[in-house]
């Protein structure tokens, strides 16, 4: 057979046989599939009729069905022979999971409206650790639940959520958002934000990742980002993870009041570096791509949320032309209203084609990196997670592609990309079988607190919409 | 409760209460609801803990859940009073369900390539009525399981289309594609269209509706256009199908050829006017969007089709404020690659917001009109589809919001148009119950069929690709 993408990109069983493999081994679990995308090189590759067999939290063989129950024993053998396609765990690089609460509370206004009028204030008045820890547990249900194995979470107290996701075996990375609302409190969420890091690498555990967690350049002054960048740099060495330049407004209007562009600040800050994981990037100089590229910086396209804020289509096609790493966020189900990174790498793609004007711009091997190997890459990951390979760790999503309407099927990654029928049935992570048949098995979505909690959220929104309608009433009758 | 929108705007049984109703009436189905979405206005309305009452082929009442079992009896009863949203029936106003055999089989590639390399030579040979027929099972199963009870349909063969979904119980309206491929047998095509729609109307079949279809503008030449229109204006008087407008070089080329735009074309042949759903419209100027709205065209957006084609991106916020029609299609399941009217709604919405520049562009309701009642307009049956009313066709789709990672809920429309684990689980087309907790029960796939024919078909790809390589390399080495 050719190795040629597509129609004929199938490697056969007897073509890896042996492979990757360590005879004889016993397995904690077998995996078999349909397909396995590896997502281990730049070029498509399809393993037909293969097993993912993990043993311990790692990947310990990948080889043919056929061999499972012979050369490669299993203590347990999940059967997906004839339906499953299996990925590398999908790797969410830019998330609210606290703000989950909030799921279409604010749809269809325009960003300085959603923000300043509804999100900023409800927030201020409901965050909470209760609030974080139901937001965040209703989050990592969905994420587990659509395939998502790690996530690079931007949100407040997180010692909450840091115990949901530990529970829940979802890995995350994650830290104290510091943002700056003049309340002279800014200080204190730094010496917070670098406290919860040292606890966290402290623990040593393979399932949180503490980072440096900034919301914005403008909304968190240079010498903040500079002290962190400082602290990071040298002592604490994790990810940095910020918003950079989202929306046009928010450009210029940087651009105004500092005359300087937010990322030259960064960069006077030290903050532009491999570390650094750049959500948006929509408004980008041809000089401001090149920088991040010489940096190493990561951008983390969101396209639905800067599709439903409109702020803009971030120019993947452009930025991955001139070697900067993209990698995907779903944003938060605030602005999305989900956490499907299935779908967002459909988009990514689509909106991608859009705008670079050729529908072969970006296909559908390059979205499915961009959820994966690309965002682990991001994260600093790349040697253990974001592809199946032999060592790696056990993060594996399997994808029924059985349903009557997805027939037929010439290319399984054109399935997983472009369909809609495509269903996430379970999901592995560190060998953990975290979703089974659908069932997520580790997190309970405590579903009457967070009707109570919503019941509040909604009161407080009528309120703000009954003062509107008074001063509407007002300013007609004067 | 004041009458607001979103977080109030929902009305108590007791305000609905005995509206709409006949009164101790025996119905076949009273169908439970948590919220009824009618669509019955401009402005979103939401009755909650609602039910739809079904006789014969039309909605007989629409009730509080309470009123059932007292002042409203049904033969039988579906509850899904604490789970589901009701919605009318969702309208795909444009495909190619004759296609689905090609769903995933070329992607990824330009629009140019994609039709000259792939599509036609593969139509080409493959089309025949097992083809169509397979096809369209396929396309009507995966239609009815997403809760399309209408579709607009372009492509060949259509008596046996036509047979599928009289079988399926699924609407369509259809023709003849006429297109001219320079063979001399545009003739042929034109009278066999005609006898169709004189045929399919004697038939006088609810379910089944006749048009004049037409491939386009560049692929038909103005006198066929002009004999159809007069034949249509006067005799058929059926729903008038064509592609328009669809991409930049097209537009362009029909200039150059033609001094003359292919709407001002159809406009000389008589084509443009109510009758007329034009698919695409991605490229027009304000002047011929005057003259759209003027003629009273209706204008199907396919936005899924349109970025994967790399197409642009139709201004539907503009369509509409200039009093347009605009109604939603999924074209092909392969440009799309699915048939999918709940992801099609949620991409209006988001790409609208992008096109305007403002994320209150197109809000959640005006995306569910799109898809329901302006789709019921853009085919001449607002009078009986589109809508949930006393009196219409029980074109019913059941929604179900109950899954926890749709948590929390603060408004139904929000979650149907913008959330992804919301799922169609039942449907009623004219009171037929064609989709049953999920399971479709008029449509069987006949999967081995079909995979059999994707076989040859995956062996016709393979010798365009092997013959592409050989030229490559006979390129090289010359």
């Amino acid at each position: 057979m050719p190795n040629h993408r597509g129609m004929n990109g199938i490697a056969s069983p007897e073509q890896t046989a042996g492979k990757s493999s360590s005879e004889g081994t016993d397995h904690d679990t077998a995996i078999l599939a349909r397909w396995v995308i590896p997502v281990d090189s730049d070029t498509p590759r399809v393993l037909e009729r293969h097993a993912v067999c993990i043993k311990g939290e790692r990947i310990a063989a990948i080889v043919p069905n056929d061999d499972v129950g012979k050369t490669h024993t299993a203590r347990r053998v999940v059967d997906h022979s004839d339906t499953h396609a299996l990925i590398p765990g999908l790797i969410n690089c830019h998330a609210h999971t606290g703000m989950t609460m909030l799921r279409g509370y604010s749809d269809d206004q325009e960003l300085q409206v959603w923000l300043h009028k509804f999100i900023w204030p409800a927030e201020g008045k409901f965050c909470s650790p209760d609030f974080v820890k139901y937001g965040t547990e209703l989050a990592a249900y969905e994420m587990l639940k659509t395939g998502t194995t790690l996530v690079n979470d931007m949100y407040f107290i997180p010692d909450v959520s840091a115990e949901v996701f530990r529970r829940a075996k979802l890995r995350a990375v994650l830290g104290e958002a510091v943002i700056d609302f003049k309340t002279g409190k800014v200080k204190e969420m730094v010496d917070g934000s670098i406290d919860f890091i040292r606890r966290e690498k402290a623990k040593n555990d393979p399932w949180i990742t503490p980072s440096v967690v900034t919301h914005s350049s403008y909304t968190v002054g240079e010498e903040w980002h500079a002290a962190l960048a400082r602290a990071n740099n040298s002592e604490l060495q994790v990810p940095f993870h910020t918003h950079l330049h989202e929306t046009e407004k928010e450009v210029a209007d940087y651009h105004t009041q500092h005359g300087i562009s937010a990322i030259d600040s960064l960069d006077r800050a030290g903050v532009l570096n491999e570390r650094l994981v750049a959500a948006h990037c929509v408004w980008l100089t041809d000089e401001e791509i090149d920088k991040l590229a010489e940096r190493g910086v990561n951008v983390c396209h969101n396209p639905k949320s800067n599709l439903k804020l409109a702020s803009g289509v971030c120019d993947v096609v452009k930025l991955l032309r001139r070697g900067v790493n993209v990698c995907l966020g779903t944003d938060s189900s605030c602005s999305n209203n989900a956490l499907n990174m299935m779908s967002e790498m459909q988009l990514a793609s689509l909106l991608a084609k859009m705008k670079a004007n050729s529908a072969a711009a970006l296909d559908d091997f390059t979205a499915l990196r961009l959820a994966t190997i690309n965002g682990a890459r991001a994260l600093g990951k790349a040697d253990v997670l974001g592809s199946l390979e032999v060592g790696k760790y056990a993060d594996v999503v399997a994808v029924d592609l059985s349903a009557d309407e997805l027939l037929p099927i010439y290319d399984p990654i054109s399935h997983l990309v472009y369909t809609t029928a495509r269903k996430v049935t379970d999901v592995w992570i560190g060998g953990h079988h975290v979703v089974d048949g659908g069932h997520v098995t580790t997190v309970q979505v405590e579903k009457e607190q967070i009707k109570l909690f919503a019941e509040k959220i909604r009161e407080f929104k009528a309120e703000i919409l009954a003062k509107d309608a008074q001063e509407a009433d007002k300013a007609k009758g004067g």
